[in-house]
């Protein structure tokens, strides 16, 4: 076994997930990620945790919700009483085909997720973590040869975890003592009101309330949004590609919108509700073991000297106790560089510029 | 997909299984049985019953149970939970490697056994069923051929159940009516009392209190056997191979045996216990799609114009309510061909003649 498959299963399940021996482990493996799940399972075993291992297939998913009449029983108990009694749940993804789903049709998905609300709910309430094997088929999505990839993917894995946290800290300070937020860059000069908000330190571990391996960002809910932005690098949205999308925003709200491709989509999205015109996040990516774009949200909205905004749903974490933010169906990630020619303020002190952040 | 992969699943889910709309169904998937466990999900998404898949991986157990100290917690609250509140439990056995768990020390495989026994016996309370997947390793297993393996794995397993099941029926008569089996062949001349006791129609369902597909043999508990028994039907036993093991019954117990090959697994069987030396088990198998040995105890126990014997424990179904059998912690099945030269009478009338019924 590569080495760094055992690494990825340590980072895992001691930095990221915390456990400890008696804990309750459910363990959802993909149908390509079996290798980093035996790496897993001995580091569980080493730790005197509890194991079950569930299959997370998109081939059986498809097959089920394409067979179903669509009537779905709500939260079945054998499901609901397991995570109700899971301290921890990992998923671990990658399948053999990133479209295993795409024939799906979107109201059976929606009906069966409505349906799953309690599990959904109940398996946020463990010490959950997300991640990824670096498969064959995510190389493919990545336009990048298996090897290459798997070296992209330990990169942005296998971090000093406790360092990246240390430095992440410096910036969520500066977010939560601000007032407001300006972004300057190519085709981007843009405010937000961020006072009274408190960001988040995203360093891929449930201590801090993070639960993406990898992660690496600081986030928060920005308002009152205005000036325009654009976003240069590339993404895939609803299975259409999206390039160049440039935002204007007046008092929050998004007042234009154009795309050199993928046009169409973003109106879509902006049109789902009310608040799929405001901002619910805006996160600054600071993992720089990522370095290029790989058509994976988990891995590009993480990238060093990027800046992400959200259309859509704010997460409460970002919110004072009992403030709901904008509300949303949708939470959609744009992306833009700011290695070169940008910077970032906070009232009006330059905290990054073409990529550096102020204590580099 | 082939189509004898959704025949097979189609045979699971409503013979075996007998599942219904609603019903909460856990499907326990081999690492190489992932293409039955689409169909079996597709079968069950039509029924409208509750699908959760856990993944039944040796590679994940041998890494998990190597590195434990040993001391395992009595059975995890999350996985006797979600058997608890399952109706259904299908297991879809295929590995990559029949061997994947040889190196775990065998007192740590009993002492994690030991410590699910709850769970064990929770998921008995099931409507549960076990089938394998024709693999690549089994068919290594059978010394065949990959292609040749499907098709001996589907002829055993896409019979005419309702017609076999009828057909057992006459031989469960048979012996439910009688006192005395005696059984004359090669080597043999054994006679064994089986008065007071109730045979099963093991036809592949849960309907028939029968949880392996394929099935197809009807089996009692004898006790009292006297004479001599050869069993010619090779086998391994504790990954060693026993060919020609004879035994010699006085008052019901074991008093000789030797064998051409493996006396000593033999020995060691005998000397578990007291129970060890007696029979818990007549089997006469009439699944005739089984026409050849392929040392995997789930197939050849059944194979048509056999009749095995097993040491050691005998089934509560065999009994009378209330009443304990043959007690052992062993249960070891060795098969004996008996398509020629053979023939098994209940109190004096030959019921079975050269693989022959009396019916046919």
């Amino acid at each position: 076994m590569d080495e760094r498959v055992r690494e990825h299963a340590e980072v895992l399940v001691d930095w990221s997930a915390r456990v400890e021996e008696g804990d309750n482990v459910v363990l959802s493996v993909g149908p390509d990620a079996h290798e980093l799940a035996v790496a897993v399972a001995e580091a569980l075993g080493e730790r005197g945790a509890n194991l079950l291992a569930t299959y997370g297939s998109g081939e059986i998913t498809r097959a089920y919700l394409r067979a179903h009449d669509g009537d779905f029983d709500e939260d079945p108990a054998h499901e609901l009483a397991l995570v109700e009694n899971a301290d921890v749940y990992l998923s671990l993804g990658g399948g053999r085909n990133t479209s295993a789903t795409a024939d799906v049709p979107g109201e059976m998905r929606r009906a069966h997720r409505s349906a799953r609300t309690g599990i959904r709910e109940t398996r946020l309430d463990t010490r959950w973590v997300s991640t990824v094997h670096p498969t064959r088929s995510l190389a493919q999505q990545a336009t990048m040869a298996y090897e290459e990839y798997q070296d992209f993917a330990y990169s942005a894995i296998l971090r000093d975890w406790e360092s990246l946290a240390d430095e992440m800290a410096r910036m969520k300070d500066l977010l939560d003592e601000g007032s407001e937020v300006r972004l300057v860059s190519a085709g981007t000069d843009l405010t937000m009101r961020i006072e009274g908000r408190t960001a988040v330190n995203s360093a891929a571990s449930v201590a801090y309330d993070s639960h993406n391996l990898p992660s690496g960002e600081v986030f928060t809910a920005p308002y009152a949004t205005e000036g325009e932005v654009t976003f240069d690098v590339p993404m895939t949205l609803h299975g259409e590609s999206v390039r160049n999308v440039r935002l204007e925003f007046e008092a929050g709200e998004v007042v234009d919108y154009e795309a050199e491709q993928g046009e169409a989509v973003i109106g879509e999205i902006l049109e789902t509700d009310d608040g799929a015109r405001r901002l619910g996040e805006l996160g600054i990516g600071m993992n720089r073991g990522i370095d290029r774009y790989t058509d994976n949200i988990l891995f590009d909205e993480k990238m060093g000297d990027t800046i992400h905004l959200a259309l859509g749903r704010a997460y409460d974490a970002n919110l004072p106790e009992g403030e709901s933010g904008n509300d949303s169906a949708v939470h959609v990630d744009l992306i833009t560089d700011v290695s070169e020619d940008s910077r970032l303020e906070i009232d009006g002190d330059v905290v990054q510029r073409n990529g550096r952040f102020r204590w580099e």
